[in-house]
């Protein structure tokens, strides 16, 4: 190499501090990071006190004046939230700066305006860091999978519900101790929201759609979401009974016709799936393309060595290919016949209900499944108590509109004292 | 682009056949495939039939001729062996032309001297598909892990000694059975000894290890290795009931001291890593690094459609950097202490063994353990029946010299019957 690489660094919080601590102690990682130099890091309030040792001189609160900087090649952004980093990211790419970001929220709203930008200005963007985390998984999928059609993308891409969900199945914690004791370690925001409700896992999975289809980034509304709060311990146990685990995915599924099915949602994932066994905080995401059938990637996806190891591999290749530039690869839809709404995907379902314990209650309500187009794999009595008893559904492969029709027959009907859960079922392997 | 690339194929075996599928079909796979030519298709014999339709003009027995062609940019090399395909990749390099090859046992024996050979006539050779077939692992761990100090790579890269351990421990076949089965399904050749003995697992972690650590190739006579055909049904239920699963797992793990730990042999690995879950033909790859934490890559490591995966997707990416010309890595090794011998390795150890069924046999095997410094975490007799007891030990972690000095003593004393197995327990998580 040779030159010399001049990088701004805007924000010093959780991932921040792990980038600075990759670049103060580049020994032994890859030669290319002793070739980069830390021009500034851009911090909202000066007078914060630090877990990570800055040279005094290189903080600054102006980060614009920051990237401004001739000096400076790279930003790397890493402040968090939407509107300011949007407005910087803007500017360093309009200036002729390559720019590395691990923001979903922003990439998932105006990342197609900021490719666009980048295109225009012959810079790039990286995002690695913006899906699972430290897994390498934007990457391989540009480099690795071009002989082949991916078909889907599947992931458990959100590490807090994945947490909670894993407390549960395995201690047997009740969702609202399991999000308590989340919070109490700092896998879960005091605001809970974004990862419970699946926006998190929503953002990631419309990035990681766009890179292993190739396509331009999906808009978020396209995307169905259901989040975790409506899974009782209960839920889970039957699960386990039944040979599943409860898991949040984040479905991205090209059918027959082209369309891609987009969503995300709690699912019940068959104990023979490697999915099912991802617990914990980690992530994984399972391609599955032809030829190369099921390839799956695993690991942290989140927490401060992890997303800086995913932003600093960014800088690294961005430095192999600044001698020699390489053109963003240009992303337009060709004859791309669109998204599948959530009413057209066919999956099995598993159902948890409280009826009133009468006569002839299963017979009620298989025939209303019948009516609906719903056939049904199994419907077991638990626990009868009082006058109520719990049914436990599952279905055969049913298409969600056909499963919506009948659950609305029931819910107004007279047997059910309780709807509790609708869970949709991974097919196995 | 613009500018038309030329292949030249040799072999048209298992992987060739898929290569020239993909080929011929790349519609919706990456775009620079369609810049691709097929120029020739180099065979051992004419006349035999194939599985595959080539255009006959494209088929010649004269490989040498077909790289000779001014219009070959790329040789992909997939007709196995050593000494021709040696001959014919030393040829290419020496006429410019970028290499491709699945063939681990070739570059694990010449790999450093092709290497510098590419590297004198500033061509690539790209070798993805040696190292667990389809699945990415050579290019993510050289372009995703360069904020990393990659501390261990550990995997199951043989397919074949997974699927018979995994018949063994889901049908309690025996390991004859599970291996002829192997056979009649193509999983294992007629002559199994090249992946029953451990060769190729071999073959692969050496290859794998010199990416991950990023040195040059290590001697294979340096790696330790040990098969599976010991290994009887009663050590894979003993260990499923202490909470293990057997594999073959291949380490190459670096030491404080900067040494590497390169070995093949069966292991007991705990049914909480992610290892333990990676069944029949599959492969999988465990990168432990800093920051990045805990890393796994899972999929197919073999069979037509995954290999020619990455063997055309490293063509795609040859491709990707014909107009600019990245030049190869340089790999040198500096201050490199050296691979760590077999003696030095510290592990837990999983011990089965006959003893005569007399008053004080466990104090014996105990004080002969301890006597070498081996200390136990448990010693249990199972199944005893006439005058035999068969004991299950399993140890603390202990150094290999102490454990193979107690094991020669054990052998030449009074109380034993029949010495079974050792085999190592792979630490948690």
């Amino acid at each position: 190499m040779g030159q010399r690489i001049g990088i701004a660094l805007i924000g010093l919080g959780t991932v921040g501090s792990g980038v600075v601590q990759i670049l103060e102690d580049a020994v032994g990682r890859d030669m290319r990071l002793q070739s980069v130099d830390l021009v500034g890091v851009a911090v909202r309030d000066l007078s914060k006190p630090r877990t990570v040792q800055v040279k005094a001189d290189l903080l600054t609160e102006d980060a614009f004046a920051l990237i401004e900087k001739p000096e400076v090649s790279i930003v790397i952004e890493v402040m968090g939230g939407i509107e300011k980093p949007y407005a910087l990211i803007r500017r360093a790419l309009e200036l002729g700066k390559h720019v590395v970001t691990a923001n979903k929220a922003l990439l998932a709203r105006h990342g197609q305006e900021l490719f666009a930008l980048a295109k225009a200005h012959r810079v790039q963007i990286r995002y690695e860091a913006a899906v699972c985390g430290g897994i390498p998984v934007l990457q391989p999928l540009q480099q690795c999978f071009g002989a082949n059609r991916v078909t889907s993308a599947i992931g458990i891409v959100n590490g807090t519900t994945n947490y909670i969900l894993t407390q549960m199945a395995e201690r047997s914690l009740a969702y609202s101790e399991a999000l308590a004791e989340a919070q109490s370690l700092g896998y879960a925001e005091a605001d809970p929201r974004a990862d419970v409700d699946g926006n998190d896992a929503q953002e990631k999975i419309a990035i990681l759609s766009s890179i292993a289809f190739r396509l331009p980034l999906p808009e978020l509304d396209k995307i169905y979401r259901e989040g975790i709060s409506a899974i009782a311990l209960g839920d889970v146990r039957y699960a386990q009974q039944l040979g599943f685990a409860i898991k949040v995915l984040a479905f991205a599924v090209r059918q027959q016709d082209g369309r891609i099915d987009l969503r995300v949602h709690p699912t019940l994932v068959p104990l023979e799936h490697p999915l099912s066994r991802v617990d914990g905080a980690f992530n994984a995401v399972v391609i599955e393309a032809d030829p190369v059938g099921q390839i799956m990637f695993y690991g942290s996806g989140a927490g401060s060595g992890p997303t800086a190891s995913a932003v600093v591999s960014d800088v690294i290749n961005i430095c192999a290919e600044l001698a020699y530039p390489v053109q963003p690869v240009v992303v337009e839809a060709m004859d791309f016949p669109g998204y599948l709404p959530i009413e057209e995907i066919r999956t099995r379902f598993y159902i948890r209900l409280k009826a009133l314990d009468l006569p002839g209650v299963i017979g009620h309500f298989g025939r209303i499944f019948g009516d609906h187009g719903v056939s049904l794999e199994s419907i077991v009595q638990k626990n009868p108590h009082g006058d109520a008893a719990e049914l436990v559904i599952i279905t055969h492969n049913v298409q969600e509109s056909q499963m919506r029709s009948a659950l609305t027959e029931i819910r107004e009907g007279t047997y059910l004292k309780e709807f509790c859960t609708a869970i949709r079922v991974l097919p196995e392997g």
